[in-house]
């Protein structure tokens, strides 16, 4: 994907991160926690362009979850409300245990998406998500035979070394689809020029969605749009709709995204535009 | 460091990596493994053109080994061998426990240099390196406390990151000296244009050295020479002189480097330059 | 400039470049020629925006003039209907010959600005602008004299090293102030890393503005927006507002991009302000 | 062409640019001049490791000609003593007129490969080569007739964007084969990093040549091997060997870039190879 796409006016897909694991609604008190909060703002942000929500469980006291039937009910939730949004559950997570990550593929039906980090990172003082390569291969196979599409998580430049030697050792359905992350800890440095280096650096082929975290959310997601890429926003990466002020929702974050797209002539994929880009 | 300092023939310094923890005799017949064979090659590589050199301990039987009297021995006998190298003793490692992390820079007196990693890693199946803020931060000051000079080992583009945020978090003595490492695993993929952008987000003033595993060890020290850079070579990172072609020695490795610096112009520092170069 | 000053929230100086000198109203029937449309056309470019009016001169029959007395009557028509507007005259000039080429300089009062091409191009079969070296001292020299600030023109990668020789003959008053130019022929090809690419081998502290044009026009100024920098519209680079739709005016041209910058959050600078960041 | 090439050990064809058109005897005096001292030049070059000899004819004053019968007696000089060598004439030429620069491709046989410069360029105060496209144009036509090889030189990333350019307008026989030409003037800044911008901006399967001028001969050849490309070195570009000391002839500075990519792994193409690399 590149400048090429963009001019010829491909469609970009959006995702929202809804809800996240990190923070609550201490961060953000628009910030959707239960079920049916999740499943009205997959439905507001599929209103305002989002094709795809990436979702994650909590518990009810507003912890995170791996369960199953927490993300049964989320989805539930969401396909009641929603019209036909693809979802996306998160087996990111740092500290639980390898057998608990694959609980959010074992929903009936299972997600059509599942996040798939692809390498470890540090984000603060004690904490390392390990994400071995066992753990990636046995969460993809546990994928494959569930017919879930995997979105590689690249949080730097060694896991997209790993994507190419992922896809060297597992057979990977076309089109290779890769999230790259930009943010603090041990995460590519949010730079305009780091999201060119990434890109270059992709496997021939594979499709890319940009994900900043922070005030670099919207930066990075523009650029991602010239690139011929696509974007992922939300209260899970970013609870500000600018400096000093809260956003109002996921779907505040999703219009102005869908604004700046529509300015620059990209427009928005549909989730059954999505389907075909992504090969769902 | 930048192609600046190539033109203006600064010296350029060379650390010879002698044996490693990870591969053995079984590799390469001509490792060094006993505290007198790397002795021997530590002296024999300073004769080449090493400035430093980068050390390992291994029990008798060759496993790794962390034990403040094993990095001793070594010591004692690469200065009863050498004239002035200088002695980086490494404190990385795959699954050790943070306190044995500690033990290499307990010898008296300590090591001029050590090694520490900024940030985790995978290059196996089920291995991860976690190396958390609290354990860089924790080897750090205890660095300091001994006056050893860090070397901040680099293995892809989030671990750059966090380079920065720990000189916001730390006092780190200038120059900042940070080693960009290339091979497998979550690396950073061994590709020129890859080093270039590493070096384009270094802190400023920050001084690099450069290690490429395997085949990559040459042509990317080459380009760290051309880009007024320092350079590592050796047997832990690789054990060949050229394809199929195990190498002879750690001299055998460091000659080659010294011999291309030398035809582009830049010459090799004395392990006295290496001092007002690196601040030790 | 860089993406700090994006994220900072540094003002964006606009410039529109209402006419030009290649084509006219055939390619586009909005596009101004006499004094009194472009003196309309400036106070609508200022209103929507833009802090700096870039100007050509035409005869009567539409053909490009370096008159000095057809800048004048531009310049009273754009000072009796515009406010503050910073008004830049071209010099410019494919086959003009040399002395003709200082005829924009010699209104009363001078131009605030005057572009300052820094090397030859080609854009057509037979044509070459020579821009010597011995033009663009003269050319600077008597800008110099009148007090006009230089805006650089570098049409590739070739030019901008110029720009590094231009400064060491050359006693250039800060900030250096340089337009980025990407289209057709001998000038740099229009894609997003060759911006980065340009922004990287700036002088230091120089200021740069973004100029694509035709269909790059609005992605590569939305770049520019993105890496500190200012933008260039307008119907002298490009008559299209998207695929198959002429534009309006240029006031629709910088309402457009003014928008996306506020969408970014960089605020658009006032003329005032433009004074200020230009060292006007 | 890139770093798979120079890990697979693709042979690299190395140009000697023997004389010039700029500098003579007073700028080094082993420059050769006449065509017996360059028949002797491209001899030794050849014997060092050139597989390709660009050459310039001079009258008996030592000043530039362009006249067939000068080539031709530098060619029968070549010839009777050399081997295999390529010989590539130049067309290029500040200030010539353009029926004047055909005259080179006149010999009998006409040379294997001919230089043509893809856009205007200015090194000095008064001068610029123009370079139309109509002359890029009747010089490839002709060249095409005569089975002479074009070497396309390209001294900025915009005569690269005219590459793509010429390629849509002419049919060029592949492989295509671009020599990037890094010095003062108008031509690209001589920087790593910028030499790496010029290859990714190539046609896809275009070859590529690295010339730098003065000092940056050597690192920039050097950076060239390591990128899989080809290098020219010579006293046409170069008269120094090191700071301080001419160089002794063309056949020094052919053995010292041999040397260079024989310690990096790369084995020199002999002519033979040559001819099938460049499809001559
Ligand atoms: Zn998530
Ligand atoms: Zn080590
Ligand atoms: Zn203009
Ligand atoms: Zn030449």
């Amino acid at each position: 994907m590149t400048y090429e796409e963009f001019l010829a006016g491909d469609p970009v897909v959006v995702t929202a991160a809804l809800t996240g694991g990190v923070h609550g609604k201490e961060a953000n008190p628009n910030l959707p926690e239960t079920p049916e909060e999740i499943g009205r703002a997959a439905a507001a942000a599929e209103e305002a362009g989002a094709a795809v929500v990436h979702v994650h469980a909590r518990k009810p006291n507003g912890e995170r979850s791996f369960a199953t039937e927490r993300f049964q009910a989320i989805d539930d939730e969401i396909r009641a409300r929603a019209d036909d949004v693809v979802i996306q559950h998160s087996t990111g997570g740092t500290g639980a245990p390898d057998d608990v990550r694959h609980q959010p593929l074992r929903t009936d039906p299972p997600p059509e998406m599942a996040s798939l980090d692809m390498g470890p990172l540090n984000r603060y003082r004690h904490l390392t998500s390990e994400n071995t390569r066992a753990l990636v291969d046995s969460l993809f196979d546990e994928m494959r035979e569930r017919g879930v599409k995997p979105e590689l998580e690249v949080f730097n430049d060694g896991h997209l070394n790993e994507v190419h030697q992922f896809l060297d050792r597992r057979d990977v359905a076309a089109p290779v689809y890769a999230t790259l992350i930009f943010g603090p800890g041990t995460l590519t440095r949010p730079r305009p020029r780091n999201l060119l280096h990434l890109v270059s650096n992709l496997p021939a082929g594979a499709q890319f969605n940009t994900l900043g975290f922070g005030r670099h959310q919207l930066p990075l997601a523009t650029l991602g749009v010239l690139l011929g890429g696509h974007v992922r926003v939300g209260l899970e990466d970013n609870v500000y709709y600018e400096r000093g002020e809260l956003a109002a929702s996921n779907a505040q974050l999703v219009d102005r995204v869908v604004r700046v797209a529509d300015e620059l002539g990209r427009p928005v994929a549909t989730p059954a535009q999505a389907h075909e880009i992504l090969g769902l």
